[in-house]
């Protein structure tokens, strides 16, 4: 593909068209702006026609609707199925004029019709109280990535382009989110996208120059520096300059003779790469193949007012927000606002009714092809339900509890092989680098991991196709897989616990987006976000402080109940039973932490089930309680360490204190210890109060940060009798169970806790909090003395019961 | 420059002198890894001389170490100022085995010396625990960047230079990290440093090839390709590749050539910048030349075992780790050890009793030369104190409390232009675009925004040097900051409140950098990183959902107490006052948070600087108790917004219930809530007491997730009556006054928390709840018919007393 070589000819009508809807869209961003009322401009403009309060973004809608309108053209011309992802922030005004010009506003919105009433009241909702954000987000029809938080545009596309092998995601990249680092690292993708399997993705940076203040680094290098910039990325750059914002007729030919080139490009890429396929022809040593994209420079707010009090403004930052303002107050202003609507020429593109005229719709595919209405920007309407393996196959059997050891992520890496092998093309794992680090080598028994590149002789796992996504980047393994699971597909991130903390602000966005999303009707629910978190807090062995933070919990359970959930399963078999429940579920985010380290089991594969369903509940082989009786203490527990030594804290106490009455409660769904009115797995008080008494002291071992149970407990009414160990901080390069002890949650010092908040027996029994203390410096002593082998300190005085 | 054009040519000592340097730095990383005892072999290597767990990461190391001595060559040829950025992850061996032997790590840590204990223990310590982290650290002598979570080096580097003429930072960038998109993003700061003003930043991209399970991507592709992708983005890449690892001479004097040639072109870039700087002649419509960069490709764990157990390790993932495993139970690998480690010669490294030869000490740089010991790595040894200026000057008259209208952040501008006028090259501001957007253009008056790509004629405030740095990254903009404050400088990083969640992550890393920094005697107090966080939740209009996040407080206050500090200011002056308070700080994080928006101001300037002083306090001015009396409601607040409310809310109170005595309590230090024992800001109980009362009902109105307060306080004696009011993320595109309401913290809300709330008083006044039912249903009335004028809804119903 060259510069040159285009066989696009556009007749004198196709021209027309294109810039009839062009115009149509424009005219309908400008009045969203604007307008409150006159919406046809049938009389002439009075500023009580105009919102007092102007709020909106016209700099990069006018690009994003000229764009719109080419790939129209395209689609029909071409039956092709693609999807729209829109990069520069507050491009909404142009999503919805081009939804509503499709008819599918009106479609999904029934309030709407195709007449005046509905054209003012599509002006103005927009950026009014009650109404739409400035930007794409779940409400708009076509969209699968908010325009709020910028940079994540191409990874979306990306995402959605995976496992869709008719799909090509048009995605427009702002030249302000360029400069982001999520967007810089998601060029890359090039190297983990299959021609042979995938779809496209054809990204057109939209270089109109300028972000709110700024020019933008990329507009403002030289051309050749920019083409070498994206060679170098592995793409083959069409540059579409508008040197002359006048000449848009030539505007037209030039895009659209890019845009079939890159279309051609890309049908060729992906025939040639399926032939290589069927016949088995795909070198290792091979080079990826450029894919095409667009560097589209045009002014930013191109045919909006070029000059304003006698400042530029068109394709000037000055376009960014509302380029004429104080309407009210400023007769020229209002008149101006005037010439530049009518410029449009809306009387050709509506009827005197305010209908879309007949001529506008010859150029809007038709049904699912239109880019508003297609099902792969709503995902739910696609999903298919994973199959997934019997879950009681991949536990392990465990007779006591105890006395098993298992690496719970191992174990697991053995129900995820199934997982993939029985879903071979919508399901993917995600990761950045570390999906064996973390334990789960063993899908690499049924899968590869996708690689582009030259792949080499010493290389392992790795192929032109597979289920697992690794690369060093947490933003596009998230990106990724929002894409994909919005386009109607499931899959997990894996990551190690403290550095998800670098996707905190991705993980928002896409829990505010399934917030609102579920209060759309017409959003069909979709597969949930989960996160398997390992290499956590209490096993970082030689890592160090850098790699503790168990905050990421404290993060999620910001967000709105109904869409967060998080699990701390404590072994293997609960892993996997927690693990198939998260698959299983919709339009959540699930937030799994487990341990990778070898470990004691504590549940049969039946209990294990039982107790995750329950969510929480007494470990009765861990206390001395009576059934029907109530104990001294209880000593809460949740987190697969610190719950291994609150059982073996009530193991000491039982051994020194047998008539003490110890409980010992597990939470492996965080969120029961929330009050029912605050989220929808909350315990009733009831039952919070069976569980943990009104009365009795609890001491409590808890994975992460200790404020975090006592903001989800509050309200209980034994709350005030609530003692919380975690991790505060403490500990760097050590052993787990020095990790334990430094931060207070080990064995030694939850018995001592316990002797602390009983009343009385502190007393009682003085001598047993120096022997603690004793215990507890020969443990310190052994850890160092056994050669920091983790597993084997950390279990070293427990005994089942 | 080209690649071929060098003058450097080593003489044979000059190889052998290269090459001893980094045999013993070798030797010293092996060590390291593998050793507890017999560190000079002078021994025969049994296994009991091995440690028995196996940590650390032998493949980036030789490539650091064969870096760090070329460095140091050309530090002692040129008399050069340099710092070194270790970019790979777990390069920790290295930059320690360095450290010792330029003599620094003895000089800080004086239990070392200069002798065969020493090298025991320096083997001991690594990876052990106790000990050190495996990656460079805040206990590492001469680095400024934590090698746990990847991909900040670059940006730390170019902070380290602006400002710094005569540094050149040389920054290792791993290809691992190369992938992520912080890293992505830093290559574009060549568009932000300054030739004439800046330090250099010398980019040495290491591609071993390899992540840890992986093949990297820029490994992967063609040289010409990695040649575009730099030259686009404004680098000037020089190859060198080792294709033969025997071939070690030749690989010395390429290398050596490179670097010289890269240090030439730096020296001439810069003279040319300078001497135009001098004749006036910079013209706006250059492009910055390229800067020059190394690609140095050499085999992962060059130098270490080429192949184990029949399988390549050299120059493969496989020599990520520990290449050689198993050593206690397998002689043979205990052989290959031995003969590995022998391979470096010890016995021409070390004396007999273990000191460093004279040969090595030749290599060296001497004093501040030494990378490992040069004061811009501990930048408080160089950092100076702001010159701030007189804060009353910037604040407003405020005669009485509720009357002025003022923009906090506007007002804030002038204090902040003075800042910078006293300060010109040592404070700098840092914003995604923001500044203007966050109301602080005032200091355009003294400066402009950094910029090196093409200006033209429509830019404003754009220049060559400035003192504002502005690039959508809040990656960039937080890694330059911190890569400028730990070199011993000042500035701010202002960034709407809902996006800074993208640099959670970094700020973990940075508050856990200053935790460690602060027990290590050696560092010296740096200035404090201070965020500055406008356009806050309650301030969003159009731009709703997607911009409304107030829980970075949140995820600030998980750090530990020594290092964070929250600030909510409630108006002009009290922002003033807390800035200035920020900017004298040391060794902390701030968090300060502040609207934009012009509102009420209730403080003159000492009434404010004492209320900042004390960080909590009674607003006398807005409650109706008498002097000495105790209230029988208390209404808290924290942030602008939530006590513009809970002041008008005790009006409300005031005027419909004459007999209720009703206090406002205001915490603008928000740490103050907290437990003493929990944070040095912390309340003693006793005065807590005295201000929130120990049994009367607490309302408390609070600008972010309410649970928040309850985990600050739920140890207070009066915690089970404290009902708090936030955001719990309702509303989206609507008016400021909408969105308090529909969180309910409103006047009308809180009112009715009271009647709910003080024993009997809604039963003895039953119609007051109808009544502000009403009100508050006119008032959101008023709200849609005002048009959206937020200050002016606001206020609406608001007296001063």
């Amino acid at each position: 593909m060259t510069d040159t070589a285009s066989k696009t000819h556009l007749t004198r009508g196709q021209v027309e068209d294109l810039h009839r809807w062009w115009r149509a869209a424009n005219y309908l961003s400008v009045g969203q702006i604007y307008l409150r009322d006159n919406p046809l401009l049938k009389e002439p403009l009075a500023k009580e026609h105009v919102k007092k309060r102007l709020l909106g973004h016209w700099g990069t809608t006018t690009g994003l609707n000229f764009i719109y309108a080419h790939l129209n053209r395209a689609i029909v011309d071409r039956d092709q199925a693609m999807l729209f992802v829109t990069g520069p922030g507050h491009g909404g005004p142009a999503n919805v004029a081009n939804a509503y010009l499709e008819g599918t506003y009106s479609e999904i919105y029934t309030r709407f019709g195709d007449d005046e009433a509905s054209l003012r009241e599509l002006f103005r909702q927009f950026s009014y109280p009650g109404g739409i954000p400035s930007h794409a987000a779940p409400e708009t029809p076509g969209s699968i990535s908010e325009g709020g938080e910028l940079g994540y545009s191409l990874a979306h596309a990306f995402g959605a382009a995976f496992d869709n092998p008719d799909l090509v995601v048009a995605c427009v990249v702002g030249d302000g989110e360029a400069e982001t680092g999520p967007l810089s690292t998601s060029w890359q993708s090039t190297a983990f996208l299959e021609a042979a399997r995938d779809g496209a993705v054809l990204p057109i940076l939209h270089l109109n120059g300028y972000k709110i203040a700024n020019p933008t680094v990329l507009a403002r290098r030289p051309e050749d520096q920019v083409r070498k910039y994206f060679e170098g990325l592995g793409w083959a750059p069409r540059f579409v300059t508008v040197a002359d914002p006048s000449a848009q007729p030539q505007a037209h030919r030039d895009f659209a003779e890019a845009l079939d080139d890159c279309l051609d490009a890309i049908a060729a890429i992906q025939t040639r790469a399926r032939e290589a396929e069927s016949a088995g022809e795909r070198p290792r040593d091979s080079v990826p193949e450029p894919w095409p994209m667009i560097v589209f420079r045009s002014p930013k707010g191109w045919t909006g007012p070029a000059v304003v009090d006698g400042k530029p403004v068109e394709g000037t930052w000055r376009a960014h927000q509302v380029p004429l303002n104080e309407i009210h107050e400023n007769p020229e202003h209002l008149a101006e606002l005037e010439a530049w609507m009518r410029s449009y020429r809306p009387e050709e593109l509506f009827t005197h009714d305010g209908a879309r005229s007949p001529e506008l719709a010859s150029l809007a595919p038709s049904g699912n092809r239109r880019m508003s209405a297609t099902p792969y920007a709503n995902g739910g309407r696609i999903l298919r339900d994973l199959k997934l393996p019997a879950t009681d196959a991949h536990m392990i059997p465990v007779e006591a509890p105890g006395v098993v050891r298992a690496g719970a992520m191992t174990n697991l890496g053995g129900w995820m092989r199934e997982v993939i092998r029985a879903n071979p093309d919508n399901f993917r794992l995600f990761g950045p680098d570390e999906t064996a680090s973390n334990r789960l080598q063993d899908v690499y028994e049924v899968t590869d991991k996708v690689w582009q590149e030259r792949i080499e002789d010493v290389d392992e796992h790795l192929a032109r196709a597979g289920r697992v996504m690794e690369v060093l980047s947490e933003h596009l393994c998230q990106g990724w897989l929002e894409g994909y699971l919005l386009t109607g597909r499931h899959g997990v991130f894996t990551s190690y616990e403290a550095f998800v903390h670098i996707v905190d602000s991705m993980f928002n966005q896409h829990a505010k987006w399934l917030k609102v999303h579920r209060e759309l009707p017409w959003r069909m629910p979709v597969a949930s976000l989960t996160y398997l978190l390992s290499s956590h807090v209490w096993q970082q062995d030689h890592n160090g402080f850098s790699h503790q933070d168990p905050s990421f919990i404290d993060h999620v359970v910001n967000k709105k109940a109904e869409v967060v959930r998080v699990y701390l399963p404590v072994d293997a078999n609960t892993l996997v039973s927690t693990m198939d429940h998260c698959l299983r579920s919709r339009d959540y985010v699930n937030v799994v932490v487990a341990g990778k380290a070898l470990s004691l089991q504590w549940f049969s594969p039946a209990e294990a089930e039982l107790h995750c369903a329950r969510g929480i509940g007494i470990l009765e082989f861990a206390g001395n309680e009576a059934p029907g009786e109530e104990p001294d203490v209880v000593l809460g527990c949740a987190g697969d360490v610190p719950t291994g030594e609150a059982i073996a804290a009530a193991q000491i106490l039982r051994r020194d204190l047998p008539d003490l009455k110890v409980r010992v409660v597990n939470a492996v769904d965080l969120m029961r210890l929330q009050d029912e009115r605050e989220h929808p797995h909350g315990l009733p008080d009831r039952e919070f109060d069976a569980l943990f008494t009104k009365d009795k002291p609890i001491v409590f071992a808890y994975h992460g940060y200790p404020w975090l149970i006592h903001r989800l407990t509050y309200r209980r009414t034994n709350h005030g009798n609530l003692h919380v160990r975690g991790y505060v901080e403490e500990g760097t390069t050590t052993t787990p169970f020095d990790m334990a002890m430094l931060n207070r949650i080990d064995r030694f010092h939850l018995a001592i806790d316990v002797l602390d908040r009983v009343p009385g027996l502190a007393l009682r029994h003085a001598g047993l909090r120096q022997r603690y203390m004793d215990e507890l410096a020969e443990a310190r002593s052994a850890t160092r003395e056994f050669g920091e082998d983790s597993a084997e300190i950390r279990d070293w005085t427990l005994e089942p019961r």
